[in-house]
């Protein structure tokens, strides 16, 4: 049975990387399906409830920046804000947001149903069209043929997902939701490399059950923070403040005892779980010699009673769950309202995709989302918008989207998946970026407005605005740097008093701000200086850009030298063995991955800058013999 | 697995009648946990986003005047309130409300959420204990064992689930989400009579997909309506309009040229649909002779593009689906974002219960809602209020509740069940109550308090809250009866202006009152006769009170009547044969369901007051020879 016309981007899942597609391909004019087992569960958070932190609060801000949901969603149900590593640079600062899960869930939705082009329908898929060894649509449980020009797989922890909690397992996507098998059967059979993970989350608790007064409270930002540059500034709702306590030497004896019935440790689980995000039962057998791990009590929504105790994801048995969070101080005498537990699924080699996150082996397929191996609903996030932009222009005929390392951290995350793969769910942190100090949060904007312009994301109003701020930043430099300042405008004391010491010879503005002890106010304060731009992000940029500048220029060097060598390509048929020098380590992996250019190659754990510098000689050498 | 210390009560399923249980039995005091396979879809609309109507209007009124949660969410998610039948009298009056489907599992949820007695769990029942022939609690799907003195089963339409779109059919307990299977396995191996009822779904249908111009709209009532006495007024979110369309003959060509694909007609299904709540097929069938049928197009809730098209409830086929939708005024362009669907599932006969809910086999056992065969949230809701009140009465030694036919349409709907049993999924009308004058919507406060107090459902505050109101219709009744009128206080004039006639003799306030062109305010202005009651409810109450004296009175003495013979009881060996006059029919009747009381035998379908009276007289001459 075939439904309607056809569509230009099917999306199947309605998740973090799902709706991010779904909304992209669409506002890019594509017409687009989402497809999902059941649209009330449409922006679920599967986890923990909140957004952001540091990597992750990066991403966000680069969805937003593009035009996607996550930002403004976390802005309208956000019930606590915080700006973390304020005392560090700029580059590591990250914005993160608790958030009331229903709030989150209804906000997305409503930003779905802004845009006309994207069309919701209720059902499972359970195949994939292929024709021609290309992906043409999909087969839905209800027995629709439902095609498109691309199709968007973002499925999650669902594709023969298993739930374990203690020796108890059942089939199961996510507690209370159903499995997709009938899809990970079909795509077992398909040309495509798949594996195993496993992730987990904690029990939960009902706040009526905790005593408060034992423990210390943890509020937000007094300054209200926002994700969006969409928002308006009043979309906060209620703020509440979490709550910290810590597991013992109790709890991590109650632990010891039962680990032979974790199915982690018993052997029933086979995939690999998050290193980053480790259960508890992790935490103590890793860290045998800490006797207390930080447990944030962060409530589930202003509405509701439940408790997300993050800190202790688990999948011990449940008896031993109650008596390890009974052992926990202010949870003596807690109630439990659902179990912790893990959860193994499916998910698909990311090194089979091309870095548009289009399939290699099929054509017409693009995957994003936990299903590439990561973890995350920002990771989710920021992949489901690549491919909803990459599905759109294949629709549409247009070059794929593939941003780079220095451009961005989704660059970053597809790079790092689609080269080195993942054997572990992988995450983002800002570790993970060579230039770190141009991927930050404030510029996200500057980095990727002008690309989600180009690819039809921003709307005629919308990039006014940009440009004006854009404008308004580029003026303001240019006038620090042309109005000076002479030591006879401002007189000794003066001079002492506002800089510190006194002037000794004229200087621009912009050589003062670059003064580690200087700031703005003061900048501006200085006779002649004042009274500069209104909008106080506009001053932030000038600042950051004088303060590291040195930074900023070594960096952009490195990413030119980088972009030389970069593209480079190696030959298919290199014989690593006649590569001078390398370390037979080396030789081995770069003979195992065959990187296709320089650049692949040096990102290949293991293979060191120095490997990367022979290799480059290497193809020189090669190249003038030939020449010669 | 044991699970804490155990509960006073354990409810299972967090549907209507789930959450009116446990609410209504935590509020009692009893240590109460919630168990349901889902915390997500807690308060979840199954089908039309609506509460309210005729009859069920009725029971909403009557669950809020016990405390109970369903008007208050209602009142919180409502996004079109209407009164039905203002034009008619007070009796048939009742209330409807249009629901925000997000907004309504959000109320359900925080109202339940202000309980401290009640705990929340999730995870699925798979059996019940059974010790010495009494339930003593569930198993889950965990494997856990919980405990309590009650079990209330409320699993509404998940026993055995099976969803049926044309030939296609697939295990479910509703779209997305997954059936009851084991649990249905359990009961069927228990003494209980199992039934199998279906029940259907609309599609559902994208607002920006309608053409709406070409249709008519249908405002709610401009004055405020509340079904709650405990909402205060400010509680209603932003009012929206409904459309309204109809089905043509094009569309009823299409659905007759498919009937064989439906799996009603196909014979795929067994059980027997709701009578009064068609399929747009059964409507097609039945009323061959009509070219059209009304849909009202009511939007799913404020933040969402998806519209129910009330009216159009389907199992055809999703080919035809789409095609019957489309031949729709309006929805030329429709794009359909979840298929409707017909859904077959286990209930238990009712008349296996005590008038109290709970099973007659099976003590410690408490069914409410769909599981008994009943279709609707009212229905469920009222049933899960007596279900929780009882379940909490068992744990604590009181009496069970058990209303009567002529103090609440709850009691009549027992009633109705226990011992007439339902071959179709029941629902409430006003034609079911004998009593109906007595059974308003407006008076539920002023018959079920009461008992609401006794049983400890309701605090000091709001009881005195209810004396000061009840008092006050009393003293204003005092008031217009002792209060004279004379004909030289009013002069002709004035009479002839403001009574329509001038006043021959002197006259009550009262027996003013009474007369049916007389309304409060008119009265008020009398001379003498002002100011009268600040609260409107008051005078409406003396109002109705006064011009339904004699249609009240009237039906006072018929249940009094009607109680001196309905506890009298029938002998169980009694020879119906041997009773004079009795037809045949009636005999075979009374002989096949062995009524324990002479209520009961009038009640069965078919046994006349006139065969009630030959029984009374019968038993009445058994009497009279035995103590000769
Ligand atoms: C138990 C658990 C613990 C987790 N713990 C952590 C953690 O500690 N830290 C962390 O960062 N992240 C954690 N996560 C991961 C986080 O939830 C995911 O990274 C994120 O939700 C992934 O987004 P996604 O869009 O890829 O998939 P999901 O959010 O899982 O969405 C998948 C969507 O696809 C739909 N779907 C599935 N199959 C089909 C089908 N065949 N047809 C149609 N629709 C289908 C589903 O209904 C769902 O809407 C956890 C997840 C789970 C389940
Ligand atoms: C497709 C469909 C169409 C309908 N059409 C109409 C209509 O036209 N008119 C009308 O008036 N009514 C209709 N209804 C009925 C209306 O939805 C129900 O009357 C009402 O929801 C019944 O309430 P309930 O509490 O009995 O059950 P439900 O609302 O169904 O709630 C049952 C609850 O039990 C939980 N549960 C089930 N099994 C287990 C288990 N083993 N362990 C733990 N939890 C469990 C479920 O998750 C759910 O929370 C329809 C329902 C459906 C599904």
């Amino acid at each position: 049975m075939q439904f309607d016309q056809g569509y230009d981007v099917i999306v199947v899942g309605g998740g973090h990387a799902g709706t991010e597609a779904a909304h992209a391909a669409a506002r890019m004019g594509a017409r687009t399906l989402l497809l999902t087992q059941s649209l009330e569960s449409i922006g679920q958070m599967s986890c923990n409830p909140a957004i952001g932190g540091i990597g992750k609060g990066h991403l966000v801000r680069e969805i937003d920046a593009m035009g996607g949901v996550m930002g403004r969603a976390a802005d309208r149900a956000g019930i606590q804000f915080r700006t973390l590593n304020q005392r560090k640079g700029p580059a590591v600062q990250a914005t993160r947001a608790q958030a009331d899960r229903s709030l989150y869930r209804q906000a997305v939705r409503s930003l779905l149903d802004e845009v006309p082009a994207l069309s919701l329908f209720q059902d499972t898929v359970h195949d994939l069209i292929v024709e021609h060894d290309e992906v043409r649509g999909v087969v839905t449980g209800m027995g629709l043929e439902l095609r498109a020009a691309a199709v968007v797989l973002t499925v999650g922890t669902f594709l023969g997902g298993t739930i374990h909690i203690g020796d108890h397992n059942r089939r199961g996507g996510r507690a209370g939701d159903g499995p997709s098998i009938a899809l990970a059967e079909r795509l077992r059979a398909m040309p495509l490399r798949v594996g195993r993970l496993k992730t987990g989350t904690p029990p939960r608790i009902d706040a009526a059950s905790i005593d408060y007064r034992s423990l210390n409270a943890q509020p937000g930002d007094d300054q209200p923070v926002y994700f969006s540059r969409w928002s308006r500034g009043d979309e906060h709702p209620r703020q509440v403040p979490c709550h910290i306590t810590h597991t013992n030497a109790d709890s991590h004896a109650i632990i010891r005892a039962a680990l032979h019935r974790s199915p982690m440790y018993s052997g029933e689980i086979d995939g690999v779980g998050p290193r980053y995000c480790p259960s508890i039962e992790d935490k103590v057998v890793r860290f045998a010699d800490r006797d207390g791990h930080q447990i944030f009590l962060e409530p589930e929504g202003l509405d509701t009673r439940e408790v997300y105790p993050n800190g202790i994801s688990t999948s011990l048995p449940f008896d031993v769950q109650i008596a390890m969070v009974r052992s926990i101080q202010g949870l003596e005498q807690a109630h439990v309202t659902r179990p912790g537990y893990a959860i193994e699924y499916d998910y698909l080699d990311p090194r089979d995709l091309h870095p548009s996150l289009e399939s290699l082996q099929l054509p017409g397929l693009l995957l994003a989302g936990q299903i590439n191996g990561t973890t995350g609903y920002e990771e989710a996030g920021a992949q489901g918008l690549l491919a909803g932009i990459n599905a759109a222009a294949r629709a549409g005929g247009l070059t794929p989207w593939v941003p780079q390392r220095h451009e961005a951290y989704i660059g970053v995350l597809v790079d790092d998946l689609t080269t080195r793969g993942t054997r572990e769910p992988y995450r983002m942190f800002t570790s993970r970026a060579e230039y770190r100090l141009h991927l930050r949060e404030d510029n996200a904007d500057l980095r990727l407005m002008p690309v989600a312009r180009a690819y039809g994301l921003i709307s005629d109003a919308a990039w006014r605005d940009f440009a004006t701020y854009r404008d308004a930043i580029e003026a303001e430099r240019r006038r620090l740097e042309k109005t000076w300042i002479r030591p006879v405008d401002l007189g000794d004391d003066h001079g002492t008093r506002q800089l510190g010491q006194p002037l000794r010879r004229e200087q621009s503005l912009m050589n003062l701000l670059k003064r580690p002890e200087m700031d703005y106010a003061t900048l501006l304060s200085l006779p002649g200086a004042g009274p500069g731009p209104t909008d106080p992000a506009v001053c932030r940029q000038v600042l950051i850009g004088a303060r590291y500048e040195g930074y900023l220029k070594r960096q952009s060097d490195q990413v030119a030298r980088q972009a030389r060598h970069e593209d480079e390509p190696l030959p298919v048929d290199l014989d690593y063995h006649s590569v001078a020098g390398l370390s037979a380590e080396v030789c081995e992996k770069l003979h195992h991955h065959r990187p296709a250019t320089l650049g692949q190659a040096g990102r290949i754990p293991g293979v060191t800058p120095a490997a990367v510098s022979l290799l480059l000689v290497h193809l020189r050498r090669g190249r003038t013999r030939q020449s010669a």
